[in-house]
């Protein structure tokens, strides 16, 4: 790998000698532009392959305005969420042939100004900013180029935030188990505090009650596996009756739990049916049995939020306020009772 | 957020007549070049900053013939071990002020191709290619900026791959074995046809040799835990006498392992000690009893090669060959017996 500059590229003026042309002449034939003889246009088409031209990125912005750059901020860090928001956002910027300037803020403000601060000064054309919980984070403010939010909401209502319906997502959970003939029903889920835990929580209670099913436990705790064995000898050892159905706020959860009942001598899926929530992989498959869960789609998240902020910087109306995206149930033997 | 584009952006014509200079004067004042009276240079800082003026990194590039912009390619598209590789390599650019543009190539030659030139269009100053395992992968071939490899080999050896030693690893886990008066050891691990399999199987024969210590058993399969449950099945059958010492390929594999010894009436770590390699939250922490395991320290691993990038774009000899880091052992309870 050669380590020094490249000082001797191919430039303009190059392929103007070798067609035989002005250097004006080439930049029109090669962008398009202008009235050419078609001729001439090919001369130096063929020119520029010859020499392997390529045009020059950085001055193409500086002439258009445009830099074909957009920023993606992440507020808290290379979490796992991230993951498929990024693949989702470069989908759809790829496609548009605009590039991702990365900036991970890592939760803290000063380091997410600065990182602001930069973007700008690159010209970026837009900023995606992402988060990994769908909670509330500051607004980045006012800017002079469109931006959206996705996962995590802005705390300003005029901004545009793409995220998922995680009211809807536990709705399907609950519609789900009633539908396999589960009637006593019990929602596990992290820190009450956490929007998701809510949201998630409105959702379950809104469709048992709509079902007309009994809510025996509302559990709150935390975002981990071992919480959800807790929370499994909590429900193991009710004496008024076992619960048949539980829906869980993160396959985490789900798995710890599972893990729990089985080892207290429930079986799942025959006495009783869990839900997650994430579909995350290494979770929902390792767990015995697989997990049926509710999926937040996440790629598709990521590829939306791009699309709006590409149609925005081409000049269409950006929009304001909350887009909750469907989420979707994912079937496997954790809730189907043979 | 306002979608439209700020067309009225302060230039360096409205700094020169705020300040009363000529617009020449306020470029020398602000980026700190040629003679100017100290009273100049601080009315012009002044204005640019009561105008809250941004010089233009764009034009700024195409005057320095640099972009303080390195492209990221990512062979194999966002995995979970490019997660710390990305924090790491954020570290050294952002610390540099040099910006990342992403590119998830996902193992696709044809898309691992258009980047290339859309990152040499864009004039990055270097490009820094992450897989997400040792194993080899295509050089990207001779490109006039300095190119490294992290975690993934390149297969030129005139190419530099910085990337973890997994050798050293596993020499680490069978000494820490040993040390704890560990004799009768085993390995479990992925696919034999991967490099990692291999080189870590080399480092626990070689220190299990060192120490005099007999190997029972080899076993290759898949990077999961339903693998890890498979083998500790078979070792818990042997007749010939348990193991009481196990090195995994990986920390998936390792919680596997220590749950279905468990199940089998075996106990980690009184009866057998495991040792996992990753370091991953999600299972060393719930794997019961949590894991003691090897890290390969990936966020180290991006620094290291974004600087070597970094020291390579200002002029220093890049370098070539493998260069190994050291792992290190993180000490939990599934290894120490009491």
């Amino acid at each position: 790998m050669a380590s020094t500059r490249n000082d001797s590229a191919v430039t303009v003026r190059d392929v103007a000698q070798l067609a035989g042309v002005s250097p004006g002449t080439v930049s029109k034939a090669l962008n398009g532009q202008g009235q050419l003889r078609e001729e001439t246009r090919q001369r130096v088409q063929e020119a520029a392959e010859k020499l392997r031209f390529r045009p020059n990125q950085v001055a193409r912005s500086l002439a258009e305005g445009r830099t074909y750059t957009v920023g993606m901020l992440t507020s808290d860090s290379f979490g796992r969420f991230t993951l498929p928001l990024m693949e989702g956002i470069e989908d759809s910027l790829g496609a548009g042939k605009v590039s991702t300037l990365l900036c991970d803020g890592r939760g803290d403000p000063l380091r997410e100004r600065h990182y602001l601060a930069e973007l700008l000064n690159r010209r970026v054309d837009g900023i995606v900013v992402t988060g990994r919980r769908p909670d509330e984070r500051r607004s980045v403010g006012q800017l002079p180029i469109p931006v959206v939010y996705v996962l995590g909401r802005s705390d300003d209502p005029e901004d545009l935030t793409v995220t998922n319906d995680d009211e809807q997502g536990a709705r399907l959970a609950v519609e789900h188990l009633v539908a396999h003939g589960r009637t006593r029903l019990a929602y596990v889920s992290g820190p009450a505090h956490h929007l998701s835990t809510q949201l998630r929580r409105q959702g379950f209670e809104a469709a048992a009650a709509a079902a007309g099913m009994t809510v025996s436990d509302l559990l709150t705790g935390h975002w981990s596996e071992a919480w959800g064995r807790t929370a499994a000898g909590l429900l193991a050892r009710r004496t008024s009756g076992l619960v048949d159905g539980v829906v869980c706020g993160s396959d985490q959860i789900a798995r710890g739990l599972t893990d729990g009942l089985r080892e207290a001598g429930v079986r799942v899926p025959q006495d009783v049916s869990v839900v997650g929530f994430d579909n995350w992989d290494v979770m929902v498959q390792a767990a015995r049995p697989p997990l049926t869960t509710v999926d937040p789609k996440l790629v598709r998240l990521g590829r939306l939020s791009a699309s709006r902020l590409l149609a925005a910087i081409d000049g269409a109306e950006l929009g304001r306020g909350v887009v909750a995206q469907p989420c979707e149930l994912v079937i496997r033997e954790s809730s189907v009772p043979t």
